[in-house]
C-alpha cells in the first residue's frame, strides 16, 4: 500500500499488531507491518530485555510500545499512595465473596493470598517510558484518557508519535486537542478494555469529528478486526489503517498457554463479553463463571474500581489459569482471557508472519470486490 | 450497481430501506432502492390500505413488507389463548412498578390502562401475509426466529422472496437449511430487536458459514449503517448491499413526531442502550428513564417475556410520547425510541430521496479511496 501512514511509518501495509509477546512484535514487523509491544505489565529491567531483543530481530525496522497510564483511578492525586494503602481499601467481604468463589469451584482459597500490582495506576508509567524512549520505537501508545504531559513530551522530545486509543467520538476531541499525533478507534467488539460504540458506528463517527475540528490526525481502526476484509472496510470509510490484537494471541509466536489457546479457537463472537469483573473498567473477555460472578444484574458483585479490582482479581486469575492448564474442571468454568468478538473468526494457529500475509491478500480481494460492485 | 442483487430485484443500488411509513417505502423505491413496509402492527385492512398506496406511488416498482412472527413467545402451543388469558399472566406488582414509576415522573397513573396488542405473538401474522401476498410484493421479510412454514410456503406459491433477521450466525445457518432466500444480518448497533455480535464481525462469520453450508444465499448487512460508506465496507466484506432503518427516522417523509426527530438529531451513538424493557426481548433504543427503570444490574426490575413486556408497556409509552411532544418534563426524561447506534450520524432533516442521493456518493467516494489505498 502506498498511504501516507505508510510513508511515516516506514512500513509496507498499514497492520499494527498490538501484543504482549515480543516474538510477535518482530515477525509483524519483519513481515511488513508494524508490532507494538505490550508494556505496562513490564518493570523497567523486563520491559529494556524485551525491547533489546526485538532491536536484535528488526534490523532498523519500525516497532513500538503501548504503555497504559489511566487518566483516572483510585487514589489519584492524593500523597503517598502506597500499594499498602490501597489495599486497606479493599473491603473484606469481596475478599470473602473471591473465597467462596473459589470454594464453590472445588479451589482452596490460599489463607493469605497476594495482591496484584498496581500497574494499572500508572506507577511505574514514566520509567516504562523512558525505557521506551531509550529504544529506537516509533511509536509509543496509551490508553485510558488522554496521556499524561510528560508522556506527550517525551514524543515531542525524540520525534515520537503519541497514539491514543478511544472509544468515544468526544474522547477522540479532546485527543486531538491534547496534541495526540494518531487516534486508535476502537469499537466496542475490541479485547480489553472497550466503550459501547462499535467499530462500524465509530469510526466514521470520529474521522467526521477530527474533520470537523479542523484537525488532520489519521485514524486506525480497531475492535474485531483479525481479516484483511474487515481492514479493508475500514479503509473505505476513512480509516488510515488497522490496529489488531485478539488476532495474535493464536499465532505459533505468541506466548498464550495451549489450553487458552484451544479454547480461543473454539469461541464463537457470543462467548466473549465486556465485563467490570477483571480491572473494575469495563473490558471484553471470555465469558466464564467469573464474570458471571460480576455482574450484577444477574445477582453478582458489584467490581471495585481501578486498580482495586485488579489487585484482588489478577493474582486468583493466574493461580486459575495454572489450574484450568492442569485439567482441573472448576478452573476451566472460571477462567477467562481478554479477547474481542473476532475470536469467531479465529479457528487455526497459524506463525505471525502468515497472518499478515492472508491479510494482504484478503484486503487485495475486498478491494476489487467493492470495486467490481460497480458498473465497468 | 450491477450486482446479481440488483438484478434480481429490479433496483439500482442494493439499499433496502425499512420504515413503518409507507410514505418512506415508496420514496426509497422510487430513487431506485428497495423499500420495505414494516407492517407487524397494522390491521390487515389498515396493512391493505397503505399497500394499495405504495402500488398507486410507485408504478411497478419494487418494495417489500416485514411481517414479524416470533418463534417464541407466551403462550405459543397452548389452546385457546386469548389475549385476556395472557394480560392474566402480568403480576400485579409490574403494574404497580409502572405506576410508581409515572408518579415518580409527575404522570398521573390510569385507573385502568388499557393493555397493548399480542402483534408480537404473531396472531395476525398469516392474515397480514396473506395482505400482503395479493399486492406486488417483491419480498417478503420476518425476524426474531425461522419464519413459520405459512411463511415460506406463501414466498414459494408467489415467487416472492422470503428475507430472515439474524444476529447471530448459528441462526443463519438454521434460516438456511429453512429455505431462506435472503439473510439479513444485523448488528448489535442496530435499532430494534438485536443480538449481542457487532455488525464489523457479524457480516463475514455469517458469510463465512453460508459458504460452508455450500449455499448461495446473499447477505444484507444491518446495523448502524447510515451513510454510503458503511454500505461500501459491508460490500467490501462480501455483503450483497444494506438493510437500513434508524437513518429514515429523521427524513421528511417520516411520521415520526417532531420532538422525538429533535431528540434523535442531537443524540450521539453513546445515548443508545440494548434494553428488554420495552418488548421483553433486547431491542436498541434511547436511552431514557424508562430503559433504565428496566435495568436489573442497577436495581431495576426484570421484564416480563415476550409479548406480555409489550403488552403494558406500548399503551404507556404511547401516552409518555404524547406527553413529552407537548413539554411534559417528566415524559421527556421517561420517552425512548427505538433507534440505532448510527443515530449519532444523524444531524439533519433530509428528504429520502436526497439520503438514497447521499448514500450513492458516499458509497462511490468509499469505493475509491479504497481502490486509492493500493499502488497504482
Amino acid at each position: 500500500m502506498t498511504s501516507a501512514l505508510c510513508e511515516q511509518f516506514g512500513i509496507d501495509f498499514p497492520l499494527f499488531a498490538f501484543s504482549h509477546c515480543r516474538d510477535v512484535v518482530a515477525a509483524v514487523t519483519n513481515a511488513g507491518g508494524f508490532g507494538v509491544l505490550g508494556a505496562t505489565a513490564y518493570t523497567p529491567e523486563q520491559l529494556d530485555r524485551e525491547l533489546s531483543w526485538i532491536d536484535e530481530q528488526v534490523n532498523g525496522k519500525p516497532y513500538g510500545a503501548d504503555i497504559i497510564v489511566p487518566a483516572k483511578f483510585e487514589g489519584k492525586g492524593e500523597k503517598d499512595v502506597t500499594a499498602q494503602k490501597l489495599a486497606d481499601r479493599i473491603p473484606q467481604q469481596y475478599r470473602d465473596f473471591i473465597n467462596e468463589l473459589l470454594a464453590a469451584h472445588d479451589i482452596e482459597p490460599e489463607p493469605k493470598p497476594k495482591l496484584g500490582g498496581t500497574s494499572l495506576s500508572g506507577d511505574t508509567g514514566k520509567e516504562l517510558l523512558e525505557v521506551a524512549m531509550s529504544h529506537p520505537i516509533k511509536l509509543i501508545a496509551n490508553a485510558l484518557g488522554v496521556p499524561p504531559d510528560y508522556m506527550l513530551e517525551a514524543g515531542r522530545e525524540h520525534g515520537v508519535p503519541v497514539a491514543a486509543l478511544v472509544g468515544a467520538r468526544e474522547h477522540a476531541v479532546k485527543q486531538v486537542r491534547a496534541g495526540v499525533d494518531l487516534i486508535i478507534a476502537q469499537g466496542t467488539e475490541a479485547g480489553g478494555h472497550t466503550g459501547e460504540v462499535t467499530t462500524m458506528v465509530l469510526i466514521p463517527e470520529v474521522i467526521e469529528a477530527i474533520e470537523a475540528e479542523g484537525a488532520n490526525v489519521p485514524v486506525l481502526a480497531a475492535g474485531g478486526i483479525v481479516t484483511g476484509r474487515q481492514m479493508a472496510a475500514a479503509v473505505a470509510m476513512g480509516a488510515a489503517g488497522a490496529w489488531t490484537g485478539s488476532v495474535w494471541l493464536t499465532t505459533e509466536e505468541a506466548e498464550t498457554a495451549p489450553y487458552t489457546v484451544q479454547k480461543l479457537l473454539a469461541a464463537s463472537s457470543r462467548d466473549t463479553i465486556r465485563s467490570a469483573g477483571r480491572t473494575g473498567k469495563p473490558s471484553r473477555q471470555l465469558k466464564s463463571a467469573w464474570t458471571e460472578a460480576w455482574l450484577p444484574s444477574d445477582g453478582g458483585r458489584q467490581p471495585l474500581p481501578l486498580p482495586l479490582q485488579s489487585m484482588i482479581s489478577e493474582p486468583v486469575l493466574r493461580r486459575i489459569d495454572a489450574l484450568a492448564a492442569q485439567g482441573h474442571k472448576g478452573a476451566q468454568q472460571l477462567a477467562t482471557y481478554f479477547v474481542g468478538q473476532g475470536v469467531g473468526l479465529m479457528n487455526k494457529v497459524k506463525p505471525a508472519r502468515e497472518v499478515v500475509r492472508e491479510f494482504i491478500e484478503d484486503y487485495l480481494a475486498a478491494t476489487e470486490r467493492l470495486s467490481n460492485s460497480l458498473p465497468s
